[in-house]
């Protein structure tokens, strides 16, 4: 891999993290195949896409104000509102792959069936049969498309659907006069609990969460929060965490304040959930926060404080599994979403792969798969070189430690990255340092 | 009337200002009939009243947390959330009026038709037509069931409704696939803005205002905002309303800061809009922010700032008149919602016609109608006399200048009243002053 200059290159995904991996690669001059499974580009953000790899559901609006989700390449709209909807994040994806030239690189109706290593390169199964074969395979497919169910004792009699598959009130359960349980208390959780707790829908909602969350608004004295609250990489992030976790009280962000159970970590060492107004609904009592389901009998759920209830329908908004389809499960797999990557990229001993796209950046995964991706070209243009691989063991024990290592170990947390100190390390030290070891820094 | 101990007394309306009227002449020993135009009691709190008298929508929770809200005879039920629904509402008064046992003296199903003076008392005539005699009338009819419609120039040829008929987005009309107008800033503005614009509904929503306004949360620090900001009767109004002004930009309060054209007039001069959903919309793309209404043409409305729009559905919330149907019009009336009532209770000259819940009390008329009960029931047993019709008219000009004279005249703001204000002038001042009058001071 290091000998070559310009490598053949297997994109697999047309999401965001394909198309900013395509768009950085074209400006390199690299010869990259983009291979989507769907007749569009955009992944989770094109709503409905015929791929089934879509979670949004109608009402979506993106959790991180527009003053953040830029791309550093390419300008929001002014005209869009600071938090936009699905179809204007899907929009601005479009004008974005038109307007750098990227969809002829993509095969539609195409995916990657099947990625094995072959010799120093790729042979790449896609949905036609065919089997080509690529120099480097960069891995875009996303890790929030595989539905993660919990596994509660028991059995619930009553209609089940993950958050993945909710696209409003009607689709695809009608859900007015229901006794609905919402699990989780991520932003799908929330949004979804506000949705169906609307009293004109006449359900009766209750929120079970085992680790709770801390919950901020989006507007914070009438600016998009995030433009405010944003970290530095030029001090330290535990101790900045601190200092935000002093004003947790001053914008109510403890779920106790409405009922729900505390929160198994301390503000921001997770992503907070972003809602207004679900604490409205709780304290509204059009919401029963409740702690962790123990038990399913029926059409009754069991509570951790000894309650129970009746219930017609369960949403689990419980979060996604890291999948790659793709690869045999011998050659690599995320259980329980622990994968050990290099910069979050790459797999040590592996050099031909890359991944991009595989964090939960706080505030957001759009600049950060942005900066992913130039370190990638920069990569499959010999313009950067890896560390041993015993050396990248140990930078990844010590960016986990960094970034999750105060954190619990639970699955939605192993990915936890603070994009503000990222992209700073990977542009301002990451980068360079990858240069001399090039030879060309 | 200053003659009569025990004055038989007649109270139009079974609503939170009969109730409480009839409950402290209950609590005195004067003799007293409810009329009723419904089969219940809580006039605009009763969801559907048949007496077609509640603006309540199915959705609708109070804006005043429970904390604020309750009698000060009669508590709210820990249980209740923060923000209680219509139902609870509903509740509590159902649970006061057994409390007090105050069913017996209503009759239900039997309004006031007609009400004239009758030597020193009152001829009451009834829907069941009946004239009885009473020595006092208690007009407690409410001032939040008469639409007041805007008189735009032109006409709409789609559909229109008063918030007043607003049920849920099917009630009274299918509001789904939409292109809806809400004229109106006020709470039940924004809280059908809100509904209706949920993306899941696939409508369109336009929020158009004349005279804006300051828009706050229900929520602040995680406590019912109403919990931290009160005003003291010991310190100058304005200074306070001058201080609190200062805090409009902590909570992104101004209007303009999502679109809305400027408010006119400063924050809490008039009753804010209590809203944390409007702003998050707003801010969303998902409520159009229009200024003023300039005129309507077939299915097209035009605005102040010259654009113009094509909408199927105007819905104005724009308030009501107030309405006496059981007076004649040359006897008395409040034409633009302008009646020059003595603490908001007296017609100067009229000594033996009360009025119970005619003001716009900020944070809410529960406390304060109760406040004026007390009132009431000290000058039916002869422990309070009025001053002399001058004296009235002159402290009916200084206590307009006091809690409306900063304010616009528009007819939103004109029974704007400080409760806490107010509540501690009748106890400290009025109530003293008026049993030393009574002789009995």
């Amino acid at each position: 891999m290091r000998a070559l200059a310009n490598p053949k290159t297997a994109i697999i995904g047309a999401g965001i993290s394909g198309l900013t991996s395509a768009k950085m690669l074209k400006d390199y001059g690299v010869p990259h195949t983009v291979f989507e499974t769907s007749d569009r580009i955009g992944g989770n953000w094109a709503f409905g896409n015929p791929n089934g790899r879509s979670s949004a559901y109608r009402s979506l609006h993106i959790d991180t104000s527009k003053h953040r989700l830029a791309f550093k390449d390419f300008p929001i709209s002014e005209d869009f509102p600071d938090f936009p909807h699905h179809s204007q994040v899907k929009s601005y994806l479009d004008d974005y792959a038109a307007a750098f030239g990227l969809l002829d690189a993509i095969e539609f109706n195409n995916g990657v069936v099947h990625a094995a290593r072959d010799g120093d390169g790729w042979a790449i199964t896609d949905q036609a049969g065919d089997t080509r074969r690529f120099d480097l395979l960069v891995v875009g497919n996303g890790h929030h498309w595989d539905p993660r169910l919990p596994d509660f004792p028991g059995e619930f009699t009553g209609a089940s659907i993950h958050s993945h598959h909710y696209i409003d009130p009607n689709t695809p359960l009608p859900l007015t006069g229901k006794r609905i349980l919402v699990v989780g208390i991520g932003n799908s959780a929330a949004d979804i609990t506000v949705e169906l707790s609307s009293r004109a829908l006449e359900n009766t909602v209750t929120l079970s969460t085992r680790s709770s969350a801390w919950i901020v608004p989006k507007y914070l004295g009438g600016q998009p929060g995030d433009k405010l609250f944003r970290t530095t990489p030029y001090l330290p992030l535990s101790w900045q965490r601190r200092a935000a976790q002093w004003f947790a009280p001053l914008v109510g962000a403890d779920p106790t304040t409405y009922g729900l159970p505390p929160a198994n970590h301390k503000l921001f060492e997770a992503h907070p959930t972003q809602s207004v107004e679900l604490p409205l609904r709780l304290g509204s009592g059009d919401v029963i926060p409740k702690p962790n389901v123990t038990r399913l009998d029926g059409d009754v759920v069991h509570f951790d404080d000894g309650s129970s209830d009746v219930f017609d329908v369960i949403i689990y908004a419980t979060g996604y599994n890291i999948t790659f389809p793709f690869f045999a499960p011998e050659f690599l797999s995320a259980p329980d979403n622990q994968i050990r990557l290099y910069k979050r990229m790459f797999a040590p001993g592996i050099d031909n792969l890359v991944f991009v796209g595989f964090a939960q950046a706080i505030p957001t995964l759009f600049p950060f798969v942005e900066c992913q991706s130039r370190l990638l070209a920069a990569y499959a243009v010999g313009r950067y070189a890896l560390p041993p691989a015993a050396e990248m063991e140990r930078i990844i024990d010590a960016d986990q430690r960094l970034h999750v290592g105060h954190c619990t170990d639970r699955p939605r947390h192993t990915q936890q990255v603070d994009y503000f100190y990222y992209e700073h390390d990977l542009r301002t030290r990451e980068l360079p340092a990858g240069a001399r070891r090039a030879g060309v820094g």
